[in-house]
C-alpha cells in the first residue's frame, strides 16, 4: 500500500515555482493518477473529427509536483516503479507538424485501441503485447520560468524510454530543493523512437517508491531495467530496415520510411497506419556510429505483431 | 556442403572493376574465408607495442568479389548466412582519431580475448556470450573508382549490424551487373554502435546462400533476423545510461560517456577498458526522436556481463 493518498492534481509546465501538491520522505511510496497525454481531450469513443480540434496547449499534463524531503541540488533522486494499473484503452495519433516524418504526414490520424491485461488490439488483426511504462518522469529544472513539458532535459521529463516499466528504477539529477517530482504521459506500449510522435497514450495509476542518493547526481538520467526479455515478441524474429549516411537524423528517417514501405508492400497497410504501428512497436537502434563518414540506424519490427 | 570451394582471395576497396574471383548462380551456396579486420597484422599473441604500428591502409580486407549470374541493377540480392565458424580468439582496439569518443581516447589500446563455442573471456572476470556475425557484407557501388571499405553505403558494406548472425538474411540493392558480393570484418560479438570503433575482431569462415529477387532493390539494406532473443544476457537486467539534447550524435556520445563513468565507479574499470567493453556489449537505442527540440539516446548494458 502506498504511504500517501493517491495524487490527482496536475500541471502543464516545468516550473520550480509550481507549489508542491504533496510532500514525501525518502523511502516512502506514493500513488499518482495520471491522465493520458491529451489531458482528457481524447476518450475511448473519440472520432477523427474531434481529434482535429486537439489543443496542444493542453497536452502532456503532469501529476505533481511532489516535494521530496531533504532533496537538494547535486543529489540523485531514485524512483522505482512498483506498480502500473492500466485502463483498458489508449489512443495513437498523428498531429500536423509533429513527429519524425511530419513532412510526409500532414493530416490528422487517430487510432483508438483496447487492451486486456496482456494484449492490445491495435488494428484489426494487429496485436501487440501490453507493455505499460511511464513516458514522462522528471524533476523541476533550476532554470527559472515555465518550461515546455514536451522535450526531455537532463532532469528527465518526457524521456519516452520504453523500459521505464514496473520494476525499473530511474535515477535523476536534482536541481532544486525538494526535487519537485512530476509524472505523466503513461503509455500502454511504444517502440524505441516513438516515431509518429505518440505511443499508445493511456491513463494509468502509478505506484512509485522514492529514494534519495545524497550528492550522487548523474550527468543525465540513468535507468536500471529488471531481468526479463526486453521484448516478448521475439519468437517470430524481426524485420529490420536501415538508413545509412552521414547524419543520424536523416538515417533514422530513412530507416522508418523503409519500414512503412515494407508494411505497405507485405500487408497492404495504409502509410498512416504503418507510421502509427512503427511508433508503437518498432525499435530504433544505432547499429554503428564509427565507420566515418556514414552511420547506420536500424528499425527493428517484431514479425509476431502481424501474426 | 557449399556448392563452391572455399574462397580465400581478398581485396581492399569497393570497385566494380575488381575482377570477380568466383561466379555463382542464384540458389547456390558458397563458403568464404574471412580474415579479421587487421588483415593479419594482429594475432592472438600480439602486443600493444605491435598494435602501435597498425597500418590502417591494410584494414578491413574483403573476401571476394563474387559475381552472381543474372544480377542486374535494380535487382535485390538476398544473402542468407547459413553458417559461421569461429576461430577461438579476437581483438578489440582503440586507434587514435577513430571511434565515437576519439577526442577522449587519443592512445592505442588493445585487448586480445579468447572464446570457446559459447563464451568470450573479454577481461579477467568479464564474460560475454559468443555471438558471431558478419560486420561487412555488400555489393559493388555503381559509382566509378575505388571506394573506402570503412563506411557502409546503400549497397551495404561495413554495416556492423550485430544481428547479421547465422540464420539472418540481408537484402541489398544491386547496382552493377553480377552484383559483385564481398564479405569481411567478422565479429565474435559487438554492441549496437561499435562505439570504440572495433568489435571483437575475429577471423571466421562464412557459409552463405545467395538468392536473387528481380527488380526488387530496396532503397537501403534490409535484414530478416531469425526467431530467438536479440540478447541472451537479459537474466540480470540492464543498466541504461542516457544522453539528451537537440543533436543525436552529441546525445549518443553523452550516453556512452555515462556508461564509461558508471563502469569505472561500480567496477573500478579503467576508462579505456570500459570504452572497449561498451563497444562489444552495450546497445545504443534511440528512445525518442520526436519530443522537439531534444532527443534521447540510451546505452543498454547487460548486467550479467559483470557477473
Amino acid at each position: 500500500m502506498p504511504t500517501h493518498a493517491t495524487i490527482h492534481q496536475h500541471h502543464l509546465g516545468w516550473d520550480h515555482n509550481e507549489p508542491p501538491v504533496a510532500h514525501i520522505a525518502p523511502g516512502e511510496t506514493l500513488e499518482l493518477n495520471c491522465q493520458e497525454a491529451s489531458g482528457g481531450q481524447i476518450g475511448p469513443a473519440s472520432t477523427l473529427a474531434q481529434f482535429r480540434d486537439y489543443d496542444t496547449r493542453r497536452a502532456n499534463p503532469l501529476t505533481g509536483p511532489v516535494y521530496v524531503d531533504g532533496a537538494a541540488p547535486g543529489d540523485a533522486l531514485a524512483v522505482t516503479v512498483t506498480g502500473l494499473a492500466t485502463s483498458g484503452w489508449g489512443w495513437t495519433g498523428v498531429l500536423p507538424d509533429f513527429g519524425l516524418l511530419a513532412d510526409a504526414f500532414p493530416q490528422h490520424h487517430l487510432i483508438i485501441s483496447r487492451h486486456d491485461d496482456r494484449t492490445i488490439e491495435f488494428l484489426p488483426g494487429v496485436h501487440l503485447p501490453l507493455r505499460p511504462f511511464i513516458g514522462t518522469l522528471g524533476v523541476a529544472p533550476a532554470a527559472s520560468g515555465r518550461h515546455s513539458v514536451i522535450p526531455p532535459r537532463r532532469v528527465g521529463g518526457n524521456m519516452d524510454c520504453r523500459d521505464l516499466i514496473a520494476g525499473s528504477r530511474v535515477i535523476l539529477p536534482v536541481e532544486v530543493p525538494g526535487a519537485l517530482l512530476s509524472v505523466g504521459d503513461t503509455h500502454a506500449a511504444q517502440g524505441d523512437g516513438e516515431v509518429c510522435g505518440t505511443a499508445i497514450e493511456s491513463p494509468m495509476t502509478c505506484q512509485l517508491q522514492i529514494d534519495l542518493l545524497k550528492g550522487a547526481a548523474p550527468a543525465y538520467p540513468q535507468l536500471e531495467v529488471p531481468a526479463g526479455p526486453l521484448r516478448r515478441e521475439t519468437d517470430q524474429g524481426f524485420l529490420v530496415t536501415t538508413g545509412i549516411g552521414p547524419d543520424l537524423m536523416t538515417a533514422t528517417r530513412d530507416a522508418v520510411r523503409g519500414l512503412i514501405d515494407v508494411l505497405g508492400q507485405r500487408h497492404g497497410m495504409a502509410p498512416e497506419d504503418a507510421y502509427c504501428l512503427a511508433s508503437v512497436s518498432a525499435d530504433l537502434h544505432i547499429s554503428e556510429v564509427v565507420d566515418a563518414p556514414n552511420w547506420l540506424v536500424s528499425a527493428y519490427f517484431p514479425n509476431a505483431i502481424m501474426g
